[in-house]
């Protein structure tokens, strides 16, 4: 399966008086290492692939982090992002990220692949996911 | 045990181009309650709490979130937090976000006592939970 | 002009190493107290007004913001938000932020009432306000 | 003056209901930028310029924003942030943010060198700017 590797700098702003990574943000950077995977994938920026592939997006069902060790601003870390299973029409999404090689936060998502109801644009329901989407994560 | 109740309007800023909430807002708001929650319980903000108990804060180590049901700015839900489990220096909290009686968002989260380590500041570790602070969640 | 007013304590996670409010934030409460504003003197959830007024929303044209005075996780504040001046298209909208009565925060924004440009949907444009919703701001 | 250039990609997490930036991120981005471009003039994060000039950092005192096009998530673009001037203790900063060399926001901060009043830790205060550092912008 395809890996994306984000490198980022832990920002002041993401950081609470304690002066390490206030956790809801951690999971707004996984969301968006969830779309650069889905970017490297298929080529296109989110909202090119939501057109492209006709839905409306994946929300999070499902979501479960381990904090093992803090982060603070300046800190240098790496996210690993991958799909570690596709569904008929869900997902889960592994995200580890790490400071010199060690393990700060590991992440395990379950999303699925939805678009508006025609009945009810209100309303959301998932749709199966593109056997093309899948194949182009499927790197050899 | 206590439980601490927040009634709250979904907001613009909180949704994404999907119309519904960010899910990592979510987390914001339950850390929210459960700073709420302590609040309550021990009288005080969190600003006074933290000096009055001589501790660093209560990080998150372990957090689990379930997405049942979306909800879009201008929804009014209620959020209900309470302590599922005090430990030796570590608790756990669940939130329950309803709108119109209905469960949308469902969250266990472990968090830990801790205080800055005397030998390296910059450093955190646990401590046990003062007695005084648990036995003010058991309201008969 | 009808004033909105709200009580607001400062959360830790809107706050920052040194302790203080990241001010991003404090847009992020003034664009929610601007939204309350409009809901105080429509009588209605953003939700609904942007459908019951057939309009995309209120993007921000230009914000101005002096920072008079930090504050911390805890403490209890108060946001005066009120519609300074509506103009064919545009309006004005002012902010004080108080500690005890001291003024910490004031801002001061320009707005477009806009819609979606029939002719490109992802386009918006300005559309005249209606003079229902100007009426109702002007409470004697 | 020295120059910092960031090339960003507009996030979903950044977007609101009307698929465009909800405008405060815009704030969070651009003191992440006047971060960046300090850690290049100073060759050190913001961690350790904190520590090696001894201040607490460099609050904002007034900043005015200008929003002339939206940007959506997917858009590819550009921040340019440099300081305009240096005074005693404090001093400005200017950020354009451009797509696709038109520009979409213009941001000018006001911001003060600062560090911990040792008469009472809880308030800060100005302190003058380091010639040291002012020397390091000044790139010929």
């Amino acid at each position: 399966m395809m890996i994306y590797i984000r490198h980022a700098r832990i920002e002041w702003g993401d950081c609470d008086p304690a002066g390490i990574v206030f956790f809801p943000r951690y999971f707004a950077m996984f969301d968006s290492c969830t779309t650069g995977l889905f970017s490297q994938a298929l080529g296109m920026s989110k909202y090119q692939f939501r057109q492209h592939y006709a839905f409306d997006g994946y929300p999070m069902v499902d979501t479960r982090a381990r904090f093992l060790k803090p982060t603070k601003f300046g800190d240098d870390v790496v996210i690993e992002t991958k799909v570690t299973e596709f569904r008929r029409s869900s997902f889960d999404v592994q995200h580890r990220l790490t400071l010199d090689n060690e393990l700060c936060v590991e992440c395990l998502d379950t999303r699925v692949w939805a678009e508006r109801n025609p009945d009810n644009p209100e309303k959301i329901r998932s749709k199966p996911i593109p056997q093309d989407v899948i194949a182009k994560f499927n790197v050899p």
